[in-house]
């Protein structure tokens, strides 16, 4: 059920879908259209499909305006790889026979991020099944010092999974089978290209959930995921992947396996390898299969969507709520006006509460729906009496969860509606977290079209973003490193989640000391001597 | 409260406290004398005083046999390191005036175990104060080629940090200061030589927990926890220190300083260097700073100790436990009879409830005690109605809740009490993990006093420990490799949590593949070339 509420609301309207299970009021009407899904247009387009079909396929892809070459855009230096020969195609024919893709408008999309912001010129996609194919891949690569850009679901922010010159793409898409699941444990070993909500279902049916989610899951690879270390909706409540992630099996840059696919949730012999892959963004190794723990299907599941008065009292319903719902509370997101304003412009979702400088969205995720219902009307009873919070709303079902949930996940594909997304992931201490967005908004003016900020607030996770109508290198220059500074002065990270890919990777120096940056650069060099492995990311250029 | 439970228990019987709050039953007066703090004998023996303090200073450790010294019980070759000369003892004089120990009695203690059964032979050991004082240290040792053997409490079970020969052991006593604590998000930084259970007094006065708890914590080091990666009581519910700790100074072998000591709960800005050092047992370098993620404190604690009528019973009783406590779960361990059997045998703690095969003992955090009462209540009438539980007793206060407690944590104590204890930390599937205690026992027949399996069932961790009037190499023989293979063909773990160190770095192989071990070595000669960093430790002897 869904149900507005207001400040002085009796307890029995959170839980009358039992007797009004059919009820859809007025603003729940106007998302009937509205899924979590939204069609072409980025990875919140597809469910299941591999990108490169999906957008290699879509008219609106290919009438879409040509995006720069990342190459020409930030004026970037080919390395001294060699370029692929006939010979190379042909040895490669026959480690892959029949996936080798060489057709230029197939790899229209597999060169392009699906922001449409970086753009490469790659002229061969592989397509391996297996392990053993990718380890041969990387080993001839590896020999005649061919450079490789592994790509998942391509649904990353910092232009990381793809090319930026010839690079040779190596698709996990066809790696995509699980390998086994416990039905005690929760444990699931799968190949690196499974997507993310295929996981989500499979695991789901079995009275587990994957420990991660996040808006892209229709496309993203579990691989890609780890790779790049993402966090997501469910952060708050399972932590990280460094803790979820149990093992995994890598190709190492001369094409050796290592494999490190345990099932244990303990293992203390010697140094834990697999640490080094996640979040390394495919520089250190190409991650293969995935060995991930999934913790036990909350049977009790609720979302409130929230309008506060101010930032104030956004991070004080946050202290309330962490108090009051405690083990249950497993997401805590929030978003500011403008948020709202785009997501109704580019989207037509309507804001299902009172219009307000800013909302939150709390889920609870419990194994008592009585105990939790209990839980969260005593939260909202102090919060809406307390003037913490001005109006709200209740979905405990499934279909209004999603809802609910789409006002936030498709900030992202609404932002990208806008116009060019100038995009900042930032942690922050709480309580200056919103201070750079208006600072931002101030300093800019007419400049840009929007200056928004939302994220997992429960994470201290901050989502800036600033639309105008097109690329513009003065804006760049008003943006940079100004963010960045003002982010290294609160001694916040420059990339919570996204990482570095190609558009960071020069800022990594804000929030890491010189010593950690040559000792990264010391870990790349002896994984991976010849630097052939996504190169011209993670690692600032060096000088 | 603490009540004894009855196949049919009315269910006001756990509630009882209320109306009868000074109830002492006849089975909790008999351990009216016991703590979990058992005085001298262990770490478990201390609250916040220095091992060195507290060993050197104990008339029963001066009168204990001596220690067969490593390098001869194990035949070690001293690999060509420097040997400490007066003046290199003037040089450390200059960097930790005062605080250079030389005094061989002094030296008695931090040269051996607390199990007692490795002694290494070094002549010097340091106490600095600050990160800059272990850069200074090891810059010197370093260009001096002395080797180093870093040094916290020095509680853990398998001779990782007392030296073998004469290496420096440089001690974290005297970095025992918090450097911050933020009350709202929960990050406590702190040095490294802070005592585990200081840090949790600490927070919890302040409303959080440490997401760490293990028997040793009257006397480990929270750096120590985490060189070692330790697993402990917590696990099942906040995770591994892998996603809980947020940041780490470290000093590497050159003496220079890494600092990412970052307070964030996310941060994606290039390799996650700390995770390279949580678990390399101080062979990578000496962790100085710690910061970590306090969760909030639970306002509610019970703990069930139940007796069950075999393994299959137990594993049954895990699930149901699972499924119906759900989120606010927060420990299943496991013990056997002949575990109860030895605590009573040397600590004289009564066993709270019927005779039986095995024993678990549950532990509920949650945020409200209603709900988590109506929750374990129905668990309980589930386990005890269907015969999977044939007897339990339950505790909600503190004094009570430790008592149970000290069952399970002070089987370690107990069992070096019985002679010369074989200890294995294995993790296994759970449907096998009793089979290898079982098939043991069968194997050592009269040759062992004792062969006792426990641990911490819901992360499938087995605490297998044989005990013997005295070591000897024909038990040694029979136990191993026979453990290992068995573990190895389980594809299990043959070091859950506690570590490589010297005794089983030999081992490694079992667990993990040569391509892991290749480049495990080549971590090591990349961060510590000249090998000075707790030499003999982690990594298996190079043949």
């Amino acid at each position: 059920m869904m149900s507005r509420l207001a400040p002085r609301w009796p307890a029995w309207l959170f839980w009358w879908q039992a007797a009004c299970p059919q009820g859809v009021s007025a603003q729940q009407r106007t998302w009937a259209g509205a899924s979590r899904i939204p069609g072409p247009g980025g990875p919140w387009g597809a469910t299941g499909t591999s990108p490169l079909v999906r957008r290699g396929s879509s008219s609106a892809f290919s009438r879409a305006p040509e995006v720069v070459l990342t190459r020409e855009r930030y004026s970037v230096r080919r390395l001294p790889f060699s370029v692929v020969s006939e010979d190379d195609l042909a040895a490669l024919e026959r480690i892959v026979p029949g996936r080798v893709i060489t057709d230029p408008e197939e790899l229209e999309a597999p060169n392009v991020d699906w922001l449409r912001t970086v753009r490469g010129s790659s002229k061969v996609l592989l397509r391996p099944r297996t392990s053993q194919e990718v380890a041969h891949i990387l080993r001839y690569c590896h020999e005649r010092n061919l450079a490789v850009s592994p790509q998942g679901g391509n649904t990353g922010m910092v232009g990381g999974s793809t090319p930026v010159f010839d690079e040779i793409i190596v698709s996990t898409a066809l790696m995509n089978q699980i390998v086994s699941f416990h039905n005690v444990s929760g444990v699931l070993v799968c190949q690196a290209g499974c997507v993310l909500e295929e996981l989500s279902r499979y695991v789901e049916e079995r009275g587990f959930v994957v420990p991660l989610d996040l808006g892209a899951k229709g496309s993203c690879h579990i691989g890609g995921n780890v790779a790049t270390n993402a966090g997501g909706l469910r952060f708050l409540r399972y932590g990280s992947l460094r803790g979820t992630v149990l093992g995994l099996e890598v190709v190492l840059a001369d094409g050796t396996i290592l494999n490190c696919l345990t099932s244990l949730r303990k293992d203390n012999t010697g140094y834990d390898l697999k640490q080094l892959f996640i979040g390394s963004e495919g520089t250190l190794g190409v991650i293969t299969a995935v060995s991930i723990l999934c913790p036990p299907k909350p049977s009790a599941v609720n979302v409130a969507f929230l309008g506060c008065p101010g930032f104030a009292e956004v991070l004080q319903t946050f202290c309330t709520c962490r108090g009051m719902l405690g083990e249950i509370l497993s997401a805590f997101e929030f978003m500011d006006a403008e948020c709202m304003k785009l997501v109704g412009l580019h989207l037509h979702l309507a804001c299902p509460v009172q219009e307000s400088p800013f909302y939150v969205l709390i889920e609870t995720s419990g194994s008592g729906a009585g105990h939790d219902a209990e839980k969260l009307s005593g939260f909202l009873e102090q919060v809406l009496g307390s003037g913490l919070v001005t109006d709200g709303t209740l979905a405990t079902d499934q279909r209004r969860i999603k809802m609910l949930w789409a006002l936030r996940e498709r900030i992202t594909e609404a932002l990208s509606r806008d116009g060019y997304v100038y995009k900042y992931d930032l942690s922050l201490p709480l309580d200056r977290l919103y201070d750079l967005v208006s600072d931002l908004r101030a300093r800019l003016g007419l400049h840009a079209k929007h200056v928004v900020g939302y994220g997992h607030l429960g994470d201290g996770n901050l989502h800036l973003n600033v639309t105008a109508e097109a690329f513009s290198p003065s804006l760049l220059g008003t943006l940079e490193p100004y963010v960045y500074e003002w982010t290294a002065r609160q001694r916040g990270s420059v990339s919570a989640e996204h990482g570095l890919g190609f558009k960071k990777k020069d800022v990594l120096g804000y929030s890491k000391p010189p010593e950690a940056l040559q000792l990264m650069q010391q870990l790349k060099a002896l994984l991976d001597p010849k630097g052939i492995l996504n190169p011209y990311k993670t690692l600032p250029t060096r000088t």
